[in-house]
């Protein structure tokens, strides 16, 4: 079932934007091997040309086909948002020391850490530059907010770690802050680059929030549940880390002060966490229910996301939206 | 006599800029302490309020004067470039592993890897918000173009390190995409807010350009020569991190064919740089006289700065930009 639904998401994209997806693509490609700097194009290219999702330029397409936009300036935008989720991509592996990205070795691990730190500034400050050159204010501000939102929301899931504390209110806000908030700018852009008003742009961003909350907890269920080879990196990879998620969040609130302690002094200790300890903890989340928790909830902010699109002009672009939020709850990697 | 240059130029700056200085610093602050994180508060305070010389922000407020800019705009365009000075520096000591900063433990060794990178990409995020507040297309080109060339050229150090190759071209690629494109840029931003048109913009930021070039040569001159307890950091500390800059490379081309591999073959494993190795590499700078041709290269990138001032308005504060020159050759810190 989830497979036939990325076809159907696969075919309508393909039917909607498939020229404004390519443009995006060359542009991306071109921004990379435009660079005199050896290490800045195999680094960016070995992870923004990797097969990533594409779903936030495709976020923007589709918020400013929907709102009327000029096809070229999106396409370029579209470039400019998926070089900034690389750079994150790329700073994030290296935080979180994760060996796997798309099923590859993360840029740290073969190119080393200050490469890795190196060129995710750069991309950061070629975005900054690209934005420049798009010259829109509005546009500018949506994506600078949302950097700072995102970036600030990296460090509070650090404290957080450090202090071995994260309850189902911190979780929330820091997936909102770091996911939700930037696929919200990527509608939001979509929508300023056309004539929808601002209540229109409002609904978009509102929409695209939602569906990064959602997207968001289910990524992080996937941990949980997923096929390993589809997926593309190791199943418990999030638990490996120390990384706290809401079907283990739900699930500690639900075990015994035994079971919880058991848990505890597991996590937060990496080298602690053996194949053995892996599987009781696996165990919990399934006893108590953790992922299909995690997933009622997503299903509650795609709802409320989905609704936020009744006010937007209805068609197949509308259509496309929704879909993507049916999509974004039933995926598998 | 440095000392001595030292106090005339903050007699001079004090006299001029004080008020200016004195608001830049109170943003600053503000910047940093608005934050709800407080490992953001922590680290950018740690950082930013720890004695730095404030050249980029004195650079600005110095331009904008010159050009008669309003004082205000100028202080928080000063705090802006000081911010992100503040995030390039917590990201260069990681990538360089460097244990000292301002005469402090740098702040990934306080507070680790992560929290200082993702520290920093908030600062970067911050300033990129505060320029589109400011919302002036010209500053923020000014601004991103050179970000791009100074990550471009950390990327390139970096590859250059690793092949353990470095002419004296690529020195000053690299410090002048480094350094002096910053200091170019806030010498142009500081005209930009004011009326000088656009040639009197160009002198400015040629004049930030050549002074930017000087001080980083003397910059890396000091690592050989300067007081450690004046420095703020160990003397060698460079050398220790297999860092070659110009006092170095002039000594290489100069040594004997048996010299050259002795120091070649030290380089690039920082374990083998011990004290006797880090001896025998200073006295074999001293003996070819390399320090001294770096200040001499040094001089005429300052003359040739100072020179570009003639057809700015004459006074007070061309005078001051003067003085900053002069004291970039004869510093001792």
């Amino acid at each position: 079932m989830t497979f036939a639904l990325e076809a159907a998401v696969r075919e309508r994209l393909d039917r909607l934007i498939s020229e404004e997806l390519r443009v995006c693509e060359g542009e991306i490609q071109q921004e990379l091997e435009h660079s005199p700097v050896p290490l800045i194009r195999e680094i960016g290219a070995h992870v923004a040309l990797a097969g990533g999702k594409r779903l936030r330029p495709i976020l923007l397409l589709l918020g400013s086909r929907l709102a009327g936009g000029g096809a070229r300036r999106a396409a370029r935008l579209g470039c400019v948002v998926e070089l900034l989720h690389t750079a994150t991509l790329i700073h994030d592996d290296l935080v979180d020391q994760a060996p796997l990205r798309r099923g590859r070795p993360s840029a740290w691990v073969r190119w080393g850490a200050d490469a890795a730190l190196l060129v995710g500034d750069h991309l950061y400050a070629r975005c900054m530059a690209l934005l420049v050159a798009d010259g829109d204010l509005a546009v500018m501000n949506a994506l600078a907010s949302a950097m700072v939102l995102m970036t600030e929301a990296e460090v509070f899931q650090l404290e957080r770690k450090r202090t071995g504390e994260l309850s189902e209110a911190d979780y929330l806000r820091i997936i909102r802050q770091k996911t939700a908030t930037f696929m919200s700018a990527c509608c939001r852009i979509g929508g300023l680059t056309g004539h929808l008003g601002p209540a229109g742009v409002d609904a978009l961003s509102a929409y695209g929030e939602g569906l990064g909350v959602a997207f968001q907890i289910i990524d992080d269920a996937l941990d949980f549940a997923a096929d390993q080879a589809r997926l593309g990196k190791a199943v418990g990879s999030d638990l490996r880390e120390g990384k706290r998620t809401l079907p283990l969040i739900v699930t500690l609130e639900r075990a015994t002060d035994d079971e919880r302690e058991r848990v505890l002094s597991t996590l937060g200790r990496p080298d602690a966490v053996t194949d053995a300890t892996l599987a009781e903890i696996q165990r919990l989340v399934k006893v108590y229910d953790g992922v299909g928790y995690a997933v009622r909830r997503a299903s509650t902010y795609v709802a409320e996301a989905v609704a936020r699109l009744a006010s937007l002009p209805a068609g197949e672009i509308r259509e496309a939206l929704t879909l993507i939020a049916d999509y974004v709850i039933h995926r598998d990697r």
